[in-house]
Protein backbone atom coordinates (compact mmCIF):
# COMPACT_ATOMS: atom_id res chain seq x y z
CA UNK A 1 0.00 0.00 0.00
CA UNK A 2 2.94 2.38 1.15
CA UNK A 3 4.78 1.07 -2.12
CA UNK A 4 1.90 2.01 -4.28
CA UNK A 5 1.24 5.89 -3.11
CA UNK A 6 4.94 6.86 -3.70
CA UNK A 7 4.99 5.02 -6.49
CA UNK A 8 2.14 7.22 -7.88
CA UNK A 9 3.72 10.49 -6.20
CA UNK A 10 7.25 9.84 -7.58
CA UNK A 11 5.30 9.52 -11.30
CA UNK A 12 3.63 12.77 -10.34
CA UNK A 13 6.96 14.69 -9.12
CA UNK A 14 8.48 13.06 -12.98
CA UNK A 15 5.33 14.64 -14.52
CA UNK A 16 5.60 17.79 -13.25
CA UNK A 17 9.15 18.39 -14.28
CA UNK A 18 7.67 19.70 -17.44
CA UNK A 19 6.27 22.85 -16.30
CA UNK A 20 10.36 23.92 -16.85
CA UNK A 21 9.69 23.73 -20.68
CA UNK A 22 6.69 26.06 -20.63
CA UNK A 23 8.26 29.82 -21.38
CA UNK A 24 6.27 32.66 -20.08
CA UNK A 25 6.77 36.21 -22.19
CA UNK A 26 7.99 38.10 -19.29
CA UNK A 27 11.74 38.42 -18.91
CA UNK A 28 14.28 38.12 -16.36
CA UNK A 29 15.15 40.73 -14.23
CA UNK A 30 17.77 42.91 -16.33
CA UNK A 31 17.64 40.47 -19.25
CA UNK A 32 16.20 39.36 -22.68
CA UNK A 33 15.73 35.67 -21.36
CA UNK A 34 12.08 34.61 -20.87
CA UNK A 35 11.41 32.72 -17.53
CA UNK A 36 9.97 29.78 -17.18
CA UNK A 37 6.59 28.42 -15.20
CA UNK A 38 9.38 26.75 -12.68
CA UNK A 39 11.38 29.75 -11.81
CA UNK A 40 8.51 32.02 -11.65
CA UNK A 41 6.88 29.83 -9.24
CA UNK A 42 9.76 29.07 -7.38
CA UNK A 43 10.14 33.41 -7.08
CA UNK A 44 6.25 33.75 -6.38
CA UNK A 45 7.03 31.47 -3.11
CA UNK A 46 10.09 33.40 -2.07
CA UNK A 47 7.47 36.59 -2.36
CA UNK A 48 5.27 34.65 -0.43
CA UNK A 49 7.66 34.24 2.58
CA UNK A 50 9.19 37.38 2.47
CA UNK A 51 6.02 39.66 2.08
CA UNK A 52 3.80 37.44 4.20
CA UNK A 53 3.36 40.56 6.77
CA UNK A 54 1.63 42.98 4.17
CA UNK A 55 -1.23 40.85 3.21
CA UNK A 56 -4.67 42.64 4.01
CA UNK A 57 -5.82 39.64 6.30
CA UNK A 58 -4.53 37.02 8.16
CA UNK A 59 -3.47 34.30 5.83
CA UNK A 60 -2.15 30.54 6.27
CA UNK A 61 0.92 31.14 4.76
CA UNK A 62 1.40 27.62 3.63
CA UNK A 63 -1.69 27.63 1.90
CA UNK A 64 -0.13 30.45 -0.20
CA UNK A 65 3.09 29.21 -0.78
CA UNK A 66 1.32 25.49 -1.96
CA UNK A 67 -1.28 28.05 -4.17
CA UNK A 68 2.06 29.47 -6.04
CA UNK A 69 3.83 26.68 -6.53
CA UNK A 70 0.98 24.57 -7.86
CA UNK A 71 -0.85 27.22 -9.49
CA UNK A 72 0.72 27.12 -13.37
CA UNK A 73 1.08 23.55 -13.28
CA UNK A 74 -1.77 23.04 -15.39
CA UNK A 75 -0.08 24.85 -18.03
CA UNK A 76 1.70 21.43 -18.51
CA UNK A 77 -1.20 20.62 -20.87
CA UNK A 78 -3.09 23.69 -21.56
CA UNK A 79 0.16 26.11 -22.22
CA UNK A 80 0.41 29.45 -21.25
CA UNK A 81 -2.06 32.52 -22.06
CA UNK A 82 -0.65 35.55 -22.34
CA UNK A 83 -1.98 38.14 -19.75
CA UNK A 84 -3.27 40.93 -22.49
CA UNK A 85 -4.64 38.27 -24.76
CA UNK A 86 -8.38 39.44 -25.51
CA UNK A 87 -9.30 36.45 -27.15
CA UNK A 88 -8.31 33.61 -24.03
CA UNK A 89 -8.19 36.13 -21.86
CA UNK A 90 -7.42 33.67 -18.38
CA UNK A 91 -11.19 32.27 -18.66
CA UNK A 92 -9.68 29.27 -19.94
CA UNK A 93 -11.40 27.22 -17.05
CA UNK A 94 -11.75 24.73 -19.15
CA UNK A 95 -9.29 22.92 -20.40
CA UNK A 96 -7.51 24.04 -17.17
CA UNK A 97 -9.88 22.14 -15.08
CA UNK A 98 -9.23 19.08 -17.12
CA UNK A 99 -5.46 19.60 -16.92
CA UNK A 100 -5.90 19.95 -13.08
CA UNK A 101 -7.70 16.63 -13.34
CA UNK A 102 -5.47 14.99 -15.59
CA UNK A 103 -1.93 15.85 -13.63
CA UNK A 104 -3.22 16.04 -9.95
CA UNK A 105 -4.98 12.82 -10.19
CA UNK A 106 -1.51 11.45 -10.68
CA UNK A 107 -1.25 11.32 -7.11
CA UNK A 108 -3.06 9.25 -4.59
CA UNK A 109 -6.66 10.13 -4.71
CA UNK A 110 -7.11 12.17 -1.33
CA UNK A 111 -3.51 14.22 -2.42
CA UNK A 112 -4.80 14.83 -5.81
CA UNK A 113 -8.59 16.21 -4.21
CA UNK A 114 -6.09 18.77 -1.70
CA UNK A 115 -4.71 20.03 -4.94
CA UNK A 116 -7.16 20.39 -6.82
CA UNK A 117 -9.25 22.06 -4.59
CA UNK A 118 -5.71 24.45 -3.59
CA UNK A 119 -5.77 25.20 -7.53
CA UNK A 120 -9.81 26.11 -7.66
CA UNK A 121 -9.17 28.37 -4.73
CA UNK A 122 -6.65 30.27 -6.42
CA UNK A 123 -8.48 30.24 -9.40
CA UNK A 124 -11.49 31.56 -7.90
CA UNK A 125 -9.77 34.07 -5.81
CA UNK A 126 -12.65 34.40 -3.15
CA UNK A 127 -10.41 33.54 -0.14
CA UNK A 128 -7.85 35.66 2.22
CA UNK A 129 -4.87 33.79 0.76
CA UNK A 130 -5.87 33.20 -2.85
CA UNK A 131 -6.01 37.35 -2.99
CA UNK A 132 -2.46 37.40 -1.40
CA UNK A 133 -1.44 34.95 -4.04
CA UNK A 134 -3.05 36.50 -7.05
CA UNK A 135 -1.31 40.08 -5.58
CA UNK A 136 2.05 38.04 -6.04
CA UNK A 137 1.24 36.75 -9.28
CA UNK A 138 0.38 40.14 -10.76
CA UNK A 139 3.13 41.68 -9.05
CA UNK A 140 6.46 39.78 -10.07
CA UNK A 141 5.72 40.69 -13.77
CA UNK A 142 5.47 44.52 -13.03
CA UNK A 143 8.73 44.38 -11.27
CA UNK A 144 10.09 42.57 -14.39
CA UNK A 145 9.13 44.88 -16.52
CA UNK A 146 9.68 47.75 -14.43
CA UNK A 147 13.70 46.69 -14.41
CA UNK A 148 13.66 45.60 -18.48
CA UNK A 149 12.44 49.78 -18.81
CA UNK A 150 8.94 48.33 -20.44
CA UNK A 151 10.25 44.45 -21.46
CA UNK A 152 6.72 43.24 -22.56
CA UNK A 153 4.71 46.32 -22.52
CA UNK A 154 6.42 47.55 -25.31
CA UNK A 155 7.08 44.17 -27.28
CA UNK A 156 3.57 43.60 -27.14
CA UNK A 157 2.03 47.04 -27.10
CA UNK A 158 0.08 47.25 -23.94
CA UNK A 159 -0.42 50.36 -22.79
CA UNK A 160 -1.16 52.25 -19.36
CA UNK A 161 -4.81 51.50 -18.70
CA UNK A 162 -4.64 47.81 -19.89
CA UNK A 163 -1.83 47.62 -16.99
CA UNK A 164 -3.71 49.38 -14.70
CA UNK A 165 -6.51 47.07 -14.88
CA UNK A 166 -4.89 44.23 -14.86
CA UNK A 167 -2.77 44.79 -12.01
CA UNK A 168 -5.42 46.63 -9.72
CA UNK A 169 -6.68 43.49 -8.05
CA UNK A 170 -3.00 43.72 -6.42
CA UNK A 171 -4.78 45.98 -3.95
CA UNK A 172 -7.34 43.16 -2.89
CA UNK A 173 -3.99 41.21 -1.35
CA UNK A 174 -2.00 43.37 -0.26
CA UNK A 175 -3.08 47.78 -0.01
CA UNK A 176 1.11 48.58 0.70
CA UNK A 177 1.75 46.12 -2.24
CA UNK A 178 -0.28 48.20 -4.54
CA UNK A 179 1.34 51.61 -3.40
CA UNK A 180 4.26 50.87 -4.51
CA UNK A 181 3.08 48.65 -7.53
CA UNK A 182 1.21 51.92 -8.57
CA UNK A 183 4.15 54.53 -8.13
CA UNK A 184 6.00 51.82 -10.29
CA UNK A 185 3.29 51.88 -13.19
CA UNK A 186 3.32 56.24 -13.00
CA UNK A 187 7.26 55.58 -13.03
CA UNK A 188 6.99 53.88 -15.80
CA UNK A 189 4.65 56.35 -17.74
CA UNK A 190 7.12 59.00 -17.06
CA UNK A 191 10.21 57.40 -17.96
CA UNK A 192 8.16 56.41 -20.84
CA UNK A 193 8.46 52.40 -20.80
CA UNK A 194 4.59 52.50 -20.75
CA UNK A 195 2.50 54.12 -23.09
CA UNK A 196 -0.02 56.77 -22.34
CA UNK A 197 -3.65 55.84 -23.08
CA UNK B 1 9.18 52.19 8.16
CA UNK B 2 6.19 50.21 6.54
CA UNK B 3 7.68 51.67 3.03
CA UNK B 4 11.52 51.06 4.15
CA UNK B 5 10.82 47.52 5.43
CA UNK B 6 8.95 46.88 1.85
CA UNK B 7 11.42 48.40 -0.28
CA UNK B 8 14.59 46.40 1.27
CA UNK B 9 12.35 43.43 0.20
CA UNK B 10 12.10 44.12 -3.47
CA UNK B 11 15.73 44.63 -3.30
CA UNK B 12 15.93 41.13 -2.19
CA UNK B 13 13.35 39.84 -4.63
CA UNK B 14 15.23 41.13 -7.19
CA UNK B 15 18.59 40.08 -6.05
CA UNK B 16 17.72 36.33 -5.69
CA UNK B 17 16.57 36.30 -9.64
CA UNK B 18 20.50 35.35 -10.22
CA UNK B 19 19.76 31.73 -9.19
CA UNK B 20 18.11 31.13 -12.45
CA UNK B 21 21.45 31.33 -13.68
CA UNK B 22 23.04 29.12 -11.62
CA UNK B 23 23.28 25.68 -13.69
CA UNK B 24 23.77 22.57 -12.01
CA UNK B 25 25.08 19.79 -13.24
CA UNK B 26 22.11 17.13 -13.33
CA UNK B 27 20.06 17.06 -16.05
CA UNK B 28 16.34 17.41 -16.47
CA UNK B 29 14.27 14.67 -16.21
CA UNK B 30 14.58 12.28 -20.01
CA UNK B 31 16.54 15.13 -21.12
CA UNK B 32 19.91 16.97 -22.28
CA UNK B 33 19.27 20.15 -20.58
CA UNK B 34 20.82 20.89 -17.09
CA UNK B 35 18.49 22.04 -14.29
CA UNK B 36 19.37 25.10 -13.09
CA UNK B 37 18.68 26.33 -9.20
CA UNK B 38 15.42 28.27 -9.18
CA UNK B 39 13.64 25.40 -10.98
CA UNK B 40 15.49 22.49 -8.78
CA UNK B 41 14.25 24.45 -5.39
CA UNK B 42 10.51 24.43 -6.81
CA UNK B 43 11.10 20.52 -7.66
CA UNK B 44 12.43 20.27 -3.55
CA UNK B 45 9.38 22.57 -2.99
CA UNK B 46 7.00 20.26 -4.50
CA UNK B 47 8.37 17.44 -3.44
CA UNK B 48 8.52 18.51 0.39
CA UNK B 49 4.41 18.81 -0.16
CA UNK B 50 3.92 15.47 -1.90
CA UNK B 51 6.20 13.34 0.12
CA UNK B 52 5.91 14.82 3.64
CA UNK B 53 4.02 11.65 5.22
CA UNK B 54 7.08 9.66 4.55
CA UNK B 55 9.41 11.59 6.97
CA UNK B 56 10.50 9.48 9.77
CA UNK B 57 9.96 12.09 12.26
CA UNK B 58 7.19 14.48 12.93
CA UNK B 59 8.41 17.69 10.83
CA UNK B 60 7.23 21.05 10.48
CA UNK B 61 6.43 21.12 6.64
CA UNK B 62 6.25 25.15 6.30
CA UNK B 63 10.29 24.92 7.71
CA UNK B 64 10.93 21.93 5.53
CA UNK B 65 9.97 24.29 2.68
CA UNK B 66 11.46 27.04 3.05
CA UNK B 67 14.66 25.22 3.23
CA UNK B 68 14.30 23.90 -0.19
CA UNK B 69 13.11 27.29 -1.50
CA UNK B 70 16.33 28.81 0.27
CA UNK B 71 18.70 26.22 0.46
CA UNK B 72 21.03 27.01 -2.60
CA UNK B 73 20.32 30.84 -2.80
CA UNK B 74 23.93 31.34 -1.51
CA UNK B 75 25.02 29.81 -5.00
CA UNK B 76 24.24 33.20 -6.27
CA UNK B 77 27.94 34.40 -5.08
CA UNK B 78 29.36 31.34 -4.26
CA UNK B 79 28.59 28.73 -6.95
CA UNK B 80 27.37 25.43 -7.81
CA UNK B 81 29.62 22.78 -6.28
CA UNK B 82 29.71 19.56 -8.21
CA UNK B 83 28.56 17.06 -5.55
CA UNK B 84 31.59 14.37 -6.55
CA UNK B 85 33.86 17.08 -6.33
CA UNK B 86 36.43 15.45 -4.03
CA UNK B 87 38.18 18.99 -3.66
CA UNK B 88 35.49 20.84 -2.57
CA UNK B 89 33.35 18.59 -1.11
CA UNK B 90 30.38 20.34 0.10
CA UNK B 91 32.46 21.86 2.69
CA UNK B 92 32.55 25.19 1.00
CA UNK B 93 31.33 26.80 3.86
CA UNK B 94 33.13 29.98 4.78
CA UNK B 95 32.26 31.30 1.60
CA UNK B 96 28.58 29.75 1.74
CA UNK B 97 28.37 31.70 5.15
CA UNK B 98 29.73 34.63 3.70
CA UNK B 99 27.14 35.05 1.07
CA UNK B 100 24.09 33.83 3.16
CA UNK B 101 24.89 37.30 5.20
CA UNK B 102 25.43 39.05 2.18
CA UNK B 103 22.42 38.16 0.42
CA UNK B 104 19.79 37.33 3.44
CA UNK B 105 21.39 40.56 4.36
CA UNK B 106 19.19 42.88 1.88
CA UNK B 107 16.21 41.93 3.60
CA UNK B 108 15.12 43.83 7.03
CA UNK B 109 17.06 42.44 10.31
CA UNK B 110 14.75 39.97 11.55
CA UNK B 111 13.60 38.53 8.68
CA UNK B 112 17.67 38.41 7.68
CA UNK B 113 18.26 36.38 10.66
CA UNK B 114 15.12 34.03 10.51
CA UNK B 115 16.19 33.28 6.46
CA UNK B 116 20.10 32.90 7.65
CA UNK B 117 19.22 30.34 10.90
CA UNK B 118 16.94 28.39 8.71
CA UNK B 119 19.62 27.43 5.98
CA UNK B 120 22.36 26.94 8.85
CA UNK B 121 19.93 24.72 9.87
CA UNK B 122 19.45 22.58 7.08
CA UNK B 123 23.16 22.76 6.21
CA UNK B 124 23.83 21.46 9.63
CA UNK B 125 21.30 18.53 9.06
CA UNK B 126 20.61 18.34 12.84
CA UNK B 127 16.97 18.77 12.67
CA UNK B 128 14.05 16.50 11.68
CA UNK B 129 13.33 19.10 9.44
CA UNK B 130 17.02 19.75 7.96
CA UNK B 131 17.24 15.45 7.49
CA UNK B 132 14.25 15.44 5.79
CA UNK B 133 14.53 18.27 3.69
CA UNK B 134 18.28 16.79 2.56
CA UNK B 135 16.67 13.64 1.90
CA UNK B 136 14.70 15.06 -0.54
CA UNK B 137 17.68 17.20 -1.99
CA UNK B 138 19.77 13.98 -2.94
CA UNK B 139 16.76 12.04 -3.82
CA UNK B 140 15.97 14.68 -6.83
CA UNK B 141 19.14 14.25 -8.97
CA UNK B 142 19.16 10.39 -7.79
CA UNK B 143 15.85 10.39 -9.58
CA UNK B 144 16.88 12.62 -12.75
CA UNK B 145 19.78 10.13 -13.15
CA UNK B 146 18.20 7.12 -13.60
CA UNK B 147 15.53 8.63 -15.93
CA UNK B 148 18.46 9.48 -18.17
CA UNK B 149 19.68 6.15 -18.18
CA UNK B 150 22.49 7.17 -16.10
CA UNK B 151 23.28 11.25 -16.92
CA UNK B 152 26.00 12.59 -14.71
CA UNK B 153 27.18 9.42 -13.29
CA UNK B 154 28.29 9.05 -16.95
CA UNK B 155 28.81 11.98 -17.97
CA UNK B 156 31.60 12.20 -14.38
CA UNK B 157 32.63 8.57 -14.59
CA UNK B 158 30.79 8.60 -11.46
CA UNK B 159 30.36 4.56 -9.81
CA UNK B 160 28.15 2.71 -7.73
CA UNK B 161 29.68 2.97 -3.79
CA UNK B 162 30.21 6.87 -4.29
CA UNK B 163 26.50 7.20 -5.56
CA UNK B 164 25.85 4.70 -2.18
CA UNK B 165 27.91 6.29 0.15
CA UNK B 166 26.28 10.06 -0.58
CA UNK B 167 23.39 9.46 -0.97
CA UNK B 168 22.57 6.85 1.73
CA UNK B 169 21.93 9.98 4.21
CA UNK B 170 18.95 9.55 2.12
CA UNK B 171 17.29 6.91 5.18
CA UNK B 172 18.03 9.28 8.17
CA UNK B 173 14.91 11.71 6.75
CA UNK B 174 13.00 8.49 5.69
CA UNK B 175 13.07 5.27 5.57
CA UNK B 176 10.56 4.30 2.79
CA UNK B 177 11.73 6.86 0.37
CA UNK B 178 15.63 4.99 0.71
CA UNK B 179 14.05 2.00 0.21
CA UNK B 180 12.88 3.39 -3.25
CA UNK B 181 16.45 5.24 -3.74
CA UNK B 182 18.21 1.31 -2.95
CA UNK B 183 15.99 0.67 -5.21
CA UNK B 184 16.78 2.83 -7.82
CA UNK B 185 20.59 2.51 -7.88
CA UNK B 186 20.62 -1.43 -7.73
CA UNK B 187 18.77 -1.21 -11.06
CA UNK B 188 20.92 1.44 -12.38
CA UNK B 189 23.77 -1.06 -11.96
CA UNK B 190 22.25 -3.72 -13.45
CA UNK B 191 20.93 -1.87 -16.45
CA UNK B 192 24.27 -0.49 -16.88
CA UNK B 193 23.31 3.40 -15.90
CA UNK B 194 25.76 2.87 -13.70
CA UNK B 195 29.29 1.18 -13.12
CA UNK B 196 30.15 -1.33 -10.86
CA UNK B 197 33.28 -0.42 -8.44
Amino acid sequence: MNADILLKQIEFIKEIDKIKYIERKTKLFNSDRRENDAEHSWHLAMMALVLAEHANEDIDILKVIKMVLIHDIVEIDSGDIFFYDADNGHNNTEAELKAAKRIFGILPAEQAEELINIWLEFEDAETAEARFAKSLDRFEPLLQNYSNKGGTWQEFDVSHDMVYGMKRIIKDGSSSIWQYAEKFINDSVDQGYLKRD
